[in-house]
């Protein structure tokens, strides 16, 4: 039973694509069938000699078999909804690569993850039997400046495509900076996705190196309600303003004007957050929520209304001050009204890692009541078309004035081009990432 | 919806609780009365607006409302099959913490997870939204001999609970040694995982601190076959030999003899195994097949049958050599006839982190025919009556002459006392985590 959830279709909304949306959309009798059919397969002999269990293939398997398109017009990993896994991986090109070599690297790349992600075996692995859950299994590709450069088209890259603004509240850390290459790898199988880490590594050992890996997690499929927005580890809901549609996707995230090679592609961000939860952990639920703006539980905005509806700054209580603290996150982070172009499509992961004293001496500031012991936080990833008309101007908004600022700190910050999708015959996107841009300066 | 799998119950194959057991069981109107009952109860207004997606309580939630069972004769985590994530927490008792502190310590962790592993926020915990998704949440408290120092009990501890042998192939790392304490918290949500994780270690800040955390993970719920092995990242079935039923587990894990508190207990031994992914991989299929003894697809034995048929150790092929390489795993790891008691219950998890210059050096051996890139292994997690007649034989076998020796090393070893489950009246098992063994110190 292979089971496809959408990459992109136009008009359709990616939102309402699910990690579990094939099974309510079956009909009840087929899960029935299913049932019956398998306990009917199982060997009888197998069953009752009491020496082990019996595998069988009942409606356990479904995430496994669970597809996420690798081709479409778009990269797979950007409109869908998160896996519960991620390992996003910066990479360096080796000294003395070139365009040739990137050319190879990245049609061997296309060629593998087109497979593995449908949960084919990558031709050349020896580990077939790895490669039979792909469980929404999606590698999105991202060039840094560097990748340009080594390709020799560094007049060609994005205007965008450099260190974002310094912010006020950065504490960046070189170890989690800019990389030539990014790697966004996104399962709902851990094991299938260190497999397919595994396999993206080993197979470009002679063209690259690993700068890092920020692995993260998000909640689990199946625990989740259907479209509900997950949570971070401070307990927000995360995401709730996203665009979610064709239509809002096409505005903000798919870049449609310019060369090309960029046309269908975008722009992704990786931000690294620390966040502090001994020290928030000492504030009430109201402060918590007046910190964010928005109420805890349900996520709806403190000015009224539910989850998805607006913010009103304005509104007041009695005494005629702002319901909404102006210098909430919710308040601080709010596009302008003739800004409308201030958005972004968030996909952040959580991490939670073990205790480090090298967080505790780097984290720890004068002014805090509490000694750190977590070493928690966001691998804050995002898509724009464009970084400094989007992601800036709401970056610096925060970093002058938002009160989450005090239990939260940027430590790592990396921009790539995101390149369009693919076809194996070219025919939608590219025949492989990055194509007609390297074929391009091929001549 | 709740569901609930079974922790232990005598006469049953605890290995036949699956992680998706109670979806096979379930009748199947009752799934579709779900379905169309979350489509009726979507608000008309939100689902037309286009705003937002609207949260709807489907199937999607199976996996969140997944409990098993925190009171039980034995504690829980053991017996069950693995769930996808788990955090293995050493921890060390602050200097000047005894008896009293660790009795309050005992009965504050037991209340809380008793409430958390089923849903239930732990009281004066401020994140409610944190403790929704029990999702097969158990945790396994274990003491080393520290512990029994600490409550001045180091008289009564087992004979075994010291340091296993040295074997001639661990090349053990203190950080990875024994601690005076062992959490071992595992869930099928990695977020309700990290929450648990961050609750037991706000609520004993004032008595433990943390030595490390082996965080692991193993196939996702919804990615095996009913019943079906566990790979590693090796690609060989892990866990195949393995006591499942409750005779078996009565036989080889749940202590019966000796004082009273120690009855229902059982021992837990990690050991963090580093696995040469690098290369493992220059060895073609075969070659791998040899090295385990088994088959790498199913995983039976090479000298035929299927996966849980014994292996023949004796069985040659036509020029007379054993099929079976006398120096392969599983030819190693099997117990002589004479000592049928050589079994242990084993409950491994994978660990896949970033490169690591340090792992490089420390793991790097002058014969190695590729450059390590990996930081791959198990944190190797089993449990026994006795370690000394149970695991040190069959390790001391393996470490003598195991030809997946080349390719694995012992970096990490603990042992520590399991004791026996709790019931809040004291009815069945202790009143908290090692009440009876605490009690009879305080005179």
């Amino acid at each position: 039973m292979s089971t496809t959830t959408t990459n992109e279709q136009p008009g359709q909304d990616p939102h309402g694509v699910s990690r579990r949306g094939f099974l309510a959309g079956m009909p009840v009798a087929v899960g029935g069938a299913a049932v019956a059919l398998s306990a009917q397969a199982a060997p009888a002999a197998r069953a009752e000699d009491g020496r082990g269990p019996t595998p069988q293939s009942t409606e356990s398997e479904q995430l496994a078999s669970q597809t996420i398109p690798f081709d479409g017009k778009n990269q797979a990993g950007i409109a869908e909804p998160e896996q519960a896994y991620m390992n996003l991986l910066g990479l360096n090109i080796k000294p003395g690569r070139g365009l040739k070599d990137m050319t190879f690297l990245m049609r061997s790349w296309t060629a593998d993850m087109r497979r593995l992600t449908q949960g084919k075996n990558p031709l050349g692995s020896l580990e077939k039997e790895l490669s039979t859950s792909p469980a929404n299994l999606t590698v999105t590709c991202g060039y840094g400046p560097g990748f340009f450069s080594a390709i020799g088209a560094e007049r060609a890259k994005p205007s965008w495509l450099k260190p974002l603004p310094a912010y006020k509240t950065d504490k960046l850390e070189e170890q989690w900076g800019q990389t030539d290459l990014a790697l966004q790898v996104c399962c709902d199988d851990p094991v299938t996705l260190a497999f397919a880490v595994r396999h993206l590594l080993r197979s470009s050992i002679d063209y690259v190196e690993v700068a890092w890996v920020q692995q993260g997690f998000m909640n689990a499929d199946g625990t989740l309600a259907e479209g509900a927005t997950p949570r971070n580890l401070f307990g927000q809901k995360d995401g709730t303003v996203n665009p979610r549609s064709s239509e809002e996707l096409n505005d903000h995230v798919w870049i449609t004007e310019g060369p090309e090679w960029q046309k269908n592609g975008t722009c992704m961000i990786a931000r690294r957050i620390f966040m502090n939860l001994d020290t928030w952990e000492l504030l009430d639920r109201t402060s918590r929520e007046v910190v964010i703006g928005r109420d805890l539980e349900n996520g709806a905005p403190l000015s009224g209304g539910e989850e998805f509806d607006d913010i009103d700054p304005k509104k007041a209580d009695r005494t005629g001050l702002p319901i909404i603290d102006p210098m909430s996150h919710a308040a601080r982070a709010k596009a302008p009204k003739d800004k409308p172009e201030q958005v972004i499509k968030r996909r952040p992961y959580q991490y939670s890692l073990p205790p480090d004293p090298k967080v505790v001496a780097a984290m720890t500031r004068p002014d805090d009541e509490a000694a750190i012991i977590s070493n928690v936080g966001l691998v804050f990833i995002c898509f724009q078309k464009d970084p400094l008309k989007q992601f800036d101007p709401i970056q610096k908004r925060l970093a002058e004035g938002d009160r989450l600022n005090q239990w939260i700190t940027h430590i790592g910050s990396a921009v790539y081009f995101v390149p369009p999708g693919v076809s194996k015959d070219g025919t939608e996107g590219d025949k492989y990432w990055g194509a007609s841009l390297l074929e391009s300066l091929q001549h």
